[in-house]
């Protein structure tokens, strides 16, 4: 390994406040809305130095570092962010912001409509990746920020870069598009469809406004989350993982839990349906059948990236299986052809869909060599 | 086209039943037991002209043809059997049988426990592939069919061909394994196992005593047969059978059916759950995850097949992704490496796992040419 890195250490949320309205796709309009966020890294005096860090499905603002009152809650990308890591707090200024819609504190179904005083459950509006761009283009004013050096994120966090890029194209110089998709394939909508079902028929849905009933669909929460985890994973790693190991080393001919990889779907789904808002998890999967820059440009992908002005570095990961390397190369293929400025990496990684989120020595040196070359 | 074949017609189902007791895998003794099944063309003098067709997760004895009060009621694989198909009835007396644990007359969980007065429930035991190779023979018994021509199947079907030939290797001449796998991975066992929480979290399963109660857990069926659909289909088939196509033709923001993927996934898992038991559901599954030949070779699948005396038939389809070619040539390599008779057919076929269903000119070619050899 390279020299030491060094993590951000204790962090802490901020929030900020946009009172004019957010006009959305869905026709709706979010009143005054919250946005939480972090900052690791210092602005620089031109304002240049910008990192705009987009989640995913289930992450958060809290991108790296840990709370000095919770030293176990650490940042869902905190290996990529730090001193001598690929996103170098020592050059770079971090941002990593909770998307409207969101449950960790930004306004979202969770919170309280202020317009009716209970929670928004289900009246909260349907959010696109198009909204969230806007959102944070708020973020970005608020803090004084002109122009992001670099917009990326990894899966649905890819394709806000991506959706940055091509809608306020002046105000990213570099977009990094991390195992993502240009949109979704019938496939990948047909899972979500089955998450989704699973949470609006829990019985404890209540319509989405289960907050005022004192329960949470967990079921179909945990449901949604252990499918999730099915294709986050290759079926390499699986077999690796957990092949076909039993928990107590002999069948047991009954539904209570027998092999490994039982164990730790059903884990995985118990701790997210723990926490996890329901109404965003719907959200969030809707936002990810909806993405589809090319549509207004009748499918055609080169024609809408054409506005573009970043340059671009698109990552796949060779087991990822929800958005393959194929699905990569759309986005490079539109960018080539538009004679656009753009690097690809296809990483081998034996961790699917989840690789984006790992430190993985090639991966972490393709980052690292990328945004080492961005000027600040 | 070759020359003009020809279904079965009108069949009719009959039933056997078996007084002495069956001793399962999971250590529990089934009493006298029912087999429901049919049968189409003649067995001949010498009862050697016999093939059983082994079902698999949702299928039944109801192979071929239609009932008379009930024209809309084909059987599930009626392509493939008739004459001059490759289960050709002037040829061969083809056999169809519910197995025990299934949900269509056979005993199973949805029929009374005669211990009890009332239905078996989540008190039916745990049943294996072995459990119906066992019952399955206690039918050829009955039948007066010493030794099978053919035993076949696709999916779980073929585990059962294949598990025949192991267990009673003196009674099947030819095994053919169709879109099958010698053992399931940890991605299709964790696949099964959120179709099985759907299913055990379902308010209305009740333990799996629901019949009681009056309510049936259509809600977790449903959830497990739309999942169980993506797995059936290729990511090819789903994005040119329905892409990103709308419903509507714009998008609605909300939670009613948009893509047309999602249609029919909510179709196909309403028409499933409005008739399918919850309990068999969860038994197949279990079957299918527990099958693994070679488990008491020490995984040396070789060394389980040594005892085979049928000739086999294994045929792959290129897009099937829950048991993949690759999955198939483990059975081949196995049985080559013994140097026993082996044939492998790879069919290209759009329709992933479903391709077995299907009429496909390549494929039923090939099984006409393999059953056209077999002597009677």
């Amino acid at each position: 390994m390279a020299a030491e890195t060094c993590g951000v250490g204790a962090v802490r949320a901020q929030s900020a406040h946009f009172d004019a309205p957010l006009r959305l796709r869905c026709g709706a309009t979010l009143p005054g809305f919250d946005l939480v966020y972090e900052t690791y890294g210092t602005l620089n005096a031109a304002r240049s130095n910008a990192i705009l860090v987009c989640h995913a499905l289930s992450g958060s603002h809290h991108v790296a570092g840990h709370y000095a009152d919770d030293p176990a809650n650490v940042g869902w990308w905190d290996n990529i962010v730090g001193r001598g890591r690929p996103l170098d707090t020592d050059r770079f200024f971090v941002v990593g912001v909770n998307n409207p819609g969101g449950c960790h504190g930004s306004t979202g179904p969770r919170e309280i409509n202020p317009a009716t005083g209970r929670h928004w459950g289900a009246d909260f509006p349907v959010v696109t990746v198009e909204d969230w761009v806007q959102a944070q283009a708020r973020l970005a004013d608020h803090l004084g920020i002109g122009q992001w050096a670099v917009v990326l994120g990894g899966s649905l966090g890819g394709m806000q870069a991506l959706q940055w890029a091509i809608d306020l194209p002046e105000r990213v110089r570099h977009s990094l598009v991390i195992a993502a998709a240009p949109r979704l394939t019938a496939e990948n909508i047909a899972f979500d469809d089955v998450a989704r079902q699973a949470i609006l028929t829990d019985p404890d849905f209540h319509g989405g406004h289960f907050y005022e009933h004192g329960v949470r669909p967990v079921r179909g929460l945990r449901l949604a989350r252990m499918l999730g985890h099915i294709t986050y994973l290759s079926d390499d790693q699986m077999a690796e993982k957990f092949g076909r190991r039993l928990r107590n080393g002999s069948f047991g001919y009954g539904y209570e839990v027998e092999f490994e990889v039982e164990s730790y779907l059903r884990y995985q789904g118990d701790k997210f349906a723990g926490f996890f808002d329901a109404n965003t998890y719907l959200l969030m999967t809707k936002a990810l059948d909806y993405f589809d820059p090319a549509l207004a440009s009748g499918g055609d992908l080169a024609a809408a990236l054409r506005k573009a002005q970043a340059k671009f570095l698109v990552v796949s990961f060779s087991t990822d299986w929800r958005f393959s390397p194929a699905r990569s190369r759309e986005i490079v293929d539109a960018l080539v052809h538009n004679g656009q400025d753009v690097a690809y990496a296809r990483i081998e990684s034996s961790h699917g869909h989840d690789s984006f989120l790992m430190r993985d020595a090639h991966y972490h040196a393709v980052m690292s060599a990328y945004l080492g070359n961005v000027t600040t």
